[in-house]
């Protein structure tokens, strides 16, 4: 198996300017897998309840994500969350949590996940992202993490980030973790715990990549409307770590087009409510949007000369 | 003469957290002709006081700007402007303005400004932008403008959009003239008014550009320090237009380099005081950032092929 995410699999209720669901498929580790099985094959380790139906299994099974990872609690409830978004459209306000099944999750790999070539450790307790990471045998693993876990155990959080290859968080967490308002210094901080690449989301303004002797930075894909963004910045991961794991080797170009794929993935993700845009997304509207973005930033490089003045 | 600007010539005061200076050279006609300098002929129109001495004078000289157009007022102060920035630097408060003899400005364009190339009306009453570009003979001109007009006389923002070719605006402006949180919604009602072009400025994010069936947007450079931001705005326009004027067609992928162009300026004008960084600036060291610009936002078109998987 190529690619192995750790991550909740939940149900969201999310209300936006522009509607409502009351329970739909969500999570951190499914946005992630539905967006990396476009690239690759993946499996989830999560945990749900049964009162996880045949309509949720459905989604994994039409995209050919591995769910044997995915522990089912008898008599559980499956992780519930329920948020809104104001008209700025970037903050979330949390409603109501249930963790459920998910307080007490221990993430069990399977040897099969711990083979697996990538792995992500999506937002949860760092402590777990830690021990899932040093059960893997991966030859590339990247983590997300939250300001919740910033603010109450920093040190994990550090320790984590000095065992992973990649870090992929939302500006705001890179300026918390390095306590650095400037997120080029809050950049090189990090960096110097340890990862050879750290991705930075910044929302509609983009995202920038920052490794040993790059960088690397893009627009967001141009949108008139962002419909709900919950599950953005992990549908981005995945198909940045899902393409990462169609290549042979990830070298800093191969990092650049993940950017993209990426980005291109998170733009399809904010369109629709969860996960319905991506559920029924096609390989050709991907490689349309990838294309888009190199008609957006590409300019000629035509060093400037000035003429002589009359 | 190829390039003429309508603008604010100045004196500021300006606190930031890592200094201050009493009175420094400054003013929007200034920023953008220094910027503008370094790619084509320039000239202002604006107006000073006999308090303007051969110090500032000669920063002008040095640069071959021409200040023909610039009316002494004898017995009369130059505007002036003291501001403070906080530790975000983004927002810039102001604490004292004096408009002295810009206040009665009345812009008169010579015979050689009329017939300028190119014509930029930086930010100052639109009935005065409006009047000089109506005397104006130029193939191409641009404009900004800010929040305070956008408020009080709307209308007349709007009626000298509708008679220039290009918009250079920060987002929060284009938001706001729009009135659509939305910024390629916004774009597009901008665009409907009939300019060519429209640039929006977003400071540590970069900058958009949209045309009639283009789109293109670009990161700013990275620093990792930015020092005092006044400015900043004009001297991406003079690199923009001043670029632009050394082109023998605007075209879409002038306009594109003509961004990158602005960015570089911009991003050395924010690492001293006022015009400080800009006035010693070499040739070298503008086309060096514009080749960082192209290593850090070039990628490689390869479209994605799924492997059938086993």
């Amino acid at each position: 198996m190529s690619l192995t995410v750790v991550g909740s699999v939940a149900f969201d209720a999310v209300e936006t300017p522009f509607g409502k669901r009351d329970k739909m498929l969500g999570g951190a580790g499914t946005h992630f897998a539905l967006a990396a099985s476009f690239f690759t094959d993946v499996r989830v380790i999560g945990v749900v309840g049964n009162d996880f139906t045949n309509a949720e299994w459905a989604v994994f099974e039409r995209h050919k994500i591995n769910t044997d990872d995915i522990e089912v609690v008898a008599g559980g409830k499956t992780f519930f969350w329920r948020g809104k978004y104001e008209f700025d459209l970037n903050t979330a306000h949390t409603l109501e949590t249930q963790l459920n099944v998910f307080e007490t999750f221990e993430p069990k790999p399977s040897e099969e996940s711990k083979n697996s070539r990538l792995l992500f450790l999506a937002n949860i307790l760092p402590m777990l992202q830690k021990q899932v990471r040093e059960q893997s045998e991966a030859e590339f693993v990247a983590m997300d993490t939250m300001n919740f876990w910033i603010d109450s155990m920093k040190d994990v959080v550090i320790d984590t980030i000095k065992v992973v290859d990649c870090v992929i968080i939302n500006d705001a967490e890179a300026r918390q973790l390095a306590d650095e308002p400037n997120i080029h210094k809050a950049a090189k901080k990090i960096m110097d715990w340890g990862p050879k690449a750290l991705v930075i989301k910044r929302g509609e303004y983009g995202a920038a990549l920052f490794t040993k002797d790059d960088y690397f930075a893009i627009p967001a894909y141009p949108l008139e409307s962002v419909f709900d963004p919950t599950g953005a910045g992990d549908t981005f991961a995945g198909g940045f770590m899902g393409y990462l794991a169609s290549q042979v080797e990830i070298t800093d170009d191969a990092l650049r087009r993940a950017m993209i794929y990426g980005s291109v993935m998170a733009s399809f993700n904010v369109e629709e409510f969860g996960t319905e845009r991506v559920d029924r997304l096609t390989q050709d509207e991907i490689n349309e949007r990838f294309r888009n973005f190199k008609r957006m930033t590409h300019f000629e490089e035509i060093p400037f000369e000035r003429a002589t003045s009359a």
